[in-house]
């Protein structure tokens, strides 16, 4: 447990987080499609984190025997209360607790879980489902989602950089010089969770990390990477996009990258002071994830150094440090 | 002060929340129209909660011989940059602490205050200003804002009552009924801050709450009021509008209505389960908001209870409770 968990979990009590999520089609159809593909009569299935249930709800109507609902939020006696009015009174058992806690009487078959926050690291669930996958999954059983991974990818958009980005400070202020909040800001900067939509890649973007429900260590979460990206065009860089793919079955990936339709995870922005790349440039990036052990919690902070690389020469550095930002 | 004053300063010590309220050009022009309106020459002036120092800013450009930019928060070490960079070194003073707490050398012409949250009572800081207005203003001191009026206007949105209120659990959800979410929404409500452009209203609104810098006691500002709502035309109800407008001088007045060009404080909706009106209906109503004591906090618990009244005859009743949903 982290020291913030009553906090975490009271903010799945209320309704407005489950009405984004529900409300989230391309993100509850992909589960939706991959739940109905890999779910055959008769099988059992954990719901990790079920919230109201919807995951649970598709596995029964693809004829689960048993599903086994786990939440730790108090949302869970409405989520009851739903599985009656849709019938599935006698398949759907709602559990409170945490599903690495609670005692099974039989293993299971699939393990389904949504537990991706923002850049799908924020809310640090997936040692949950990591541990819950050791306890209760028989051994030739399935994980949806079965592998996750994150991406960074250098990008030019001007208009959120004077927005909502460290341009903003250099704008006409009504007739006064703000260029001084910039350096305030780098002090204190955070991920902004942004609709990408716009941005233009400046290179074709690195998977900075891998996990697989099946093999990687829950304290793997945390992690530090190195990787090169190669910048494929001339421009301004205002910093990286950050978006997650999930396979959730063979056939059925949900990506949140910013070529594709917007999800509620959006993309997470971490933000650069502008600088100027070339086309042939290659950024050497080293990029950390760890908890925020200040406040023990379940938010991570970032730490991204560059230098980027020009004829074999370093023509720029940079270092930031990133809190997350989840609201 | 409140137990979650330390979360409450700290708030305002990243760049986020500045650049939400420097970047509203309506907010921000209309402080600057009335400052440049009242401020005279070699007066001085006491800014309550400066922030960025915007406001001290418009003040000194206007000629005021002295300000006091006070604010609580860490922002202020850049503040005192900013106020350097831009040749008021001499002129704006930056006073660490509270505005009702600080001893000043002399009474103050004009004290300007930013102190308006969300439906203006969240962050209650109007009782600061009071405060400081009684400790620090000469006796024909101005005050701006000098006086701010609360507003609820019935209206019908059933994009927004579909999308974010109530209404969505009514929707198709993948197959599944999901209406039992009402419920559970309706024992934990909060107000939403909206769009509401889009809004119509089914009535011309009251006044609920008149707010006057030099007369209002500081502990009314916490209230209870009754008040009746005239509806001139039919349809369904989908709860209730919230927006101030606030004099900031006789000539200045900033408005955050539904009607008018859309401020960073948007408006707040205190959403009801649909219900249906006809023109002439009298909406009898209880309103009243107080400071939440469970967290001792400076977010509002909103009570609303009305009446509808068809021909002297009471048609239908609601009672509803929200808690503020400042991010």
């Amino acid at each position: 447990m982290f020291s913030d968990d009553t906090d975490y979990f009271d903010s799945y009590s209320g309704a407005e987080v489950h009405r984004m999520m529900l409300g989230d089609r391309v993100r509850t159809e992909a589960y939706r499609d991959a739940i109905e593909a890999v779910v055959k009569p008769g099988m059992v299935v954990l719901d990790v984190g079920a919230g109201t249930g919807i995951l649970s709800f598709f596995a029964a109507r693809a004829g689960a025997a048993k599903v086994y609902a786990v939440d730790n939020s108090d949302i869970l006696d409405t989520t009851r209360e739903l599985a009656q009015a849709n019938g599935f009174g006698d398949i759907i058992e709602c559990i409170d607790g945490c599903a690495e806690d609670i005692q099974l009487p039989q293993k299971v078959d699939i393990i389904v879980s949504e537990w991706m926050g923002l850049y799908a690291l924020t809310e640090a669930m997936f040692e949950s489902v990591v541990a819950a996958t050791h306890k209760h999954l028989r051994l030739d059983g399935q994980v949806i989602p079965a592998a996750l991974s994150l991406h960074l990818v250098p990008i030019r958009d001007d208009k959120l950089y004077h927005e909502h980005g460290l341009g903003f400070w250099q704008n006409d202020m009504y007739g006064f010089d703000y260029s001084a909040m910039v350096g305030h800001e780098i002090c204190d900067l955070e991920t902004n969770t942004v609709d990408g939509s716009h941005a233009k890649a400046l290179g074709r973007g690195a998977v900075v990390a891998l996990f697989d429900a099946y093999t990687t260590p829950a304290e793997s979460y945390w992690f530090k990477t190195e990787f090169t990206l190669e910048v494929d065009c001339d421009g301004p860089c205002h910093g990286f996009l950050g978006h997650f793919d999930a396979r959730l079955s063979e056939e059925v990936m949900l990506s949140t990258s910013h070529e594709l339709p917007l999800t509620h995870w959006r993309q997470s922005w971490f933000p650069l002071q502008e600088r100027e790349l070339r086309c042939g440039d290659r950024l050497e990036i080293k990029f950390r994830a760890q908890r925020d052990q200040v406040v023990d919690s379940r938010k991570p902070v970032y730490f991204l150094e560059g230098q980027v690389l020009r004829a074999e020469e370093v023509v720029d550095e940079f270092h930031y440090c990133y809190h997350s930002s989840y609201a």
